[in-house]
């Protein structure tokens, strides 16, 4: 059994979560719902398991990712490919309030779960699906893994350096955007069931999640015409807006302003007062005219002095500013340490393991990691034997016999 | 006043949202409460309004962008650095159910608008409160826009050419991705409200849910030591699994397996059969380590068709591919728009406008835009005078005082 978890008082406390999904859409939207103190039950194959198990890196016999996206969940094996499995599995719906699963459209009902079936068994059940390109339409079948909808949906054509290749940002945001959408759909419905008392079924796409952020793309499309392209660490609109060279490596600053005290503020800051009244610059529109005169006399500028002293007289300036911070300085900032975003939960070889936090921070009740990632079936017993009153024999048959 | 809303069935109907924040990180969490059905009242400057309002391109007298965040929220006019504007703002606060904003933290308890003022008035008010780095530790007075938080959280670290500088991704997740953390937090709020009654206090960070985006990299670094770094197009632990060049264009592949037989129907698809026997790439940990001189192979290959070609070879191997869209394919992909993701709004002088939906598809009630964005002010009357019972004159004298 877990032991009182540390988010028992999270908004979603008592509520409990069927999690057929693998890999990660459907398991990073059960970890946001975890850690908001929801009870989750990963239901996964026996013998392999969710496959995010046995992907690298692993570390003291766990793969770290599978740690950090699975942690403060309960694991049962069973074979929902089985009839005995599917059987099991309608047996468990009545005592949850959400399933979330992630298969191709058209494989639940084919196993006999789908949501006309399973709605019939718990009409207060909020069922979840979520699949590359939704339950319907001409690609509905078709497998996508997070790379594909970054491409199809967009987000690859805009990142990049302004005329090369299109590029994948470095998350799997086809994956995690989707599972924010599908968590933020099933609170909603769950919402809605306190008032109307019947549960539904969410479809989410991932690549319509794409399209929703995008947003901002598809309106300057909309609006001009224009089919927007990669632009290196550039603003479209807005001028300084982006990376710069320092001598010993790279900050940010954004100015999104018309305002010419700010520019003037700027110039101080920079050390270069000429610029502060040379027309080609005194608005935005202006530096956006100028844009390649500008960024060359700014970057050459920039060049000369360390990160460290150019954030120093941008922030003096009341300008914003930051370091480009690599993933090590990430865990070792002063502010995302104080905040708690980099927790800690027990690993029963390793003694702790450092997981990236939620960020869910609510007046009332605790979010956050609520205990280790489970091992494969680690709560079979617990699960079936509490909720069905399954006896040990039974699950000792059933474990025999590859159901379990 | 508005018509019936074509959500006004969604899951959040009945809602009622008193947004004061301004740009996109806030806007962007009451737009997806808007589109699941909540009554959101946007609070603006006199005169000035939302900041976004003005920025680039207009069309038909708005700005697209402003028009895509805002659609189906009412506006209202209230001056919050006056006093009259903080007593009025104090006055419509027990009418609603949410507050959201995104002022600099301590501005809010500086007009008399804190969260621990305002629940003197609303105990059941859920108040929501969106920074750049939280409401505590030593950032938090620090201004944060998008590619600030982007640059901080380590997104910027790992998008690029290997080796190459750091890049933004050509969306704004700083905001975006805070908008959807923040809209997942209220609506958990507000079913634990169903519950408990109270309503509470929500901090989110944009540097801390650029963290929580980032968790790959993170499980990563935390395994290995190794600091991520930019990759182009690729996955960090598969191969082929990234963009390549056709003859007309880009398109991606992805293959997350070890198994033979997936790699020789990938060899056969694309008319290397001989690369199926070739010891140096049989699984995926092979292919990794002789990276370099596979993509040098399947690159110069792939060079010699066009993307519908090898798009038509792979899938009917059943391998995931996809095309890498720009903005206007994705905007006419059939399927984009067989889901409703390009969602049609009423303009009062263009008549009709386009906007990219909201992913959310239940059931149980419709989603998605409400109706248009709303002109400055243009429910002043209906807000004030309906909900606080105030007289045109009284609306008309505070106009006047620059209150309204």
């Amino acid at each position: 059994m877990l032991g009182p978890s540390s988010n028992a008082t999270g908004p979603l406390h008592g509520v409990r979560v069927l999690d057929i999904s693998r890999i990660l859409s459907g398991p990073f939207c059960t970890m946001l719902l975890a850690d908001l103190g929801a009870e989750v039950v990963k239901v996964e194959q026996p013998m392999t398991g969710d496959p995010a198990r046995h992907l690298g890196p692993q570390v003291g016999g766990d793969a770290a990712y599978f740690m950090s996206v699975n942690r403060g969940k309960k694991s049962i094996t069973l074979n929902i490919f089985s009839e005995e499995g599917q059987r099991l599995l309608c047996a468990l719906v009545p005592h949850f309030d959400v399933l979330v699963e992630n298969y191709v459209p058209g494989m639940m009902a084919r196993l006999g779960l789908g949501y006309d079936r399973v709605k019939e068994l718990n009409p207060r059940l909020v069922y979840a699906s979520i699949s590359g390109f939704g339950q319907d339409g001409t690609y509905a079948h078709r497998p996508a893994l997070d790379i594909i909808v970054q491409a199809m949906g967009g987000m690859m054509s805009v990142t990049g350096e302004q005329g090369g290749p299109p590029l994948r940002p470095g998350a799997s945001l086809g994956d995690s955007v989707a599972g924010m959408f599908v968590g933020m759909a099933i609170v909603s419905a769950l919402f809605d069931r306190e008032r109307s008392s019947h549960g539904q079924h969410i479809d989410i796409s991932m690549l319509d999640c794409q399209v929703t952020m995008m947003e901002n793309a598809f309106s300057r499309y909309f609006a001009t015409g224009e089919v927007p392209g990669p632009l290196g660490s550039r603003h479209p609109a807005a001028a300084p807006f982006q990376a710069f060279r320092a001598s010993d490596g790279y900050f940010v600053v954004a100015m999104l302003t018309d305002r010419e005290d700010t520019w003037l503020r700027f110039c101080n800051a920079v050390g270069v007062p000429e610029l502060g009244k040379d027309h080609r610059f005194l608005d935005n529109l202006s530096r956006m005219n100028n844009y390649d005169v500008l960024n060359a006399i700014l970057q050459k500028t920039f060049l000369e002095k360390p990160v460290a002293f150019w954030l120093e007289a941008l922030s003096g300036a009341n300008l914003s500013c930051g370091p480009v911070n690599d993933i090590a300085a990430v865990a070792s900032d002063p502010q995302v340490l104080h905040r708690g975003m980099v927790a800690t939960i027990p690993h029963k070889r390793l003694g702790t393991w450092r997981v990236a936090n939620t960020p869910f921070r609510l007046s009332h009740g605790a979010s956050g990691p609520a205990g280790p990632s489970p091992d494969l079936g680690e709560h079979t017993e617990e699960v079936l034997g509490g909720l069905l009153r399954m006896s040990e024999d039974e699950i000792s048959r059933l474990r025999k016999a590859g159901v379990l």
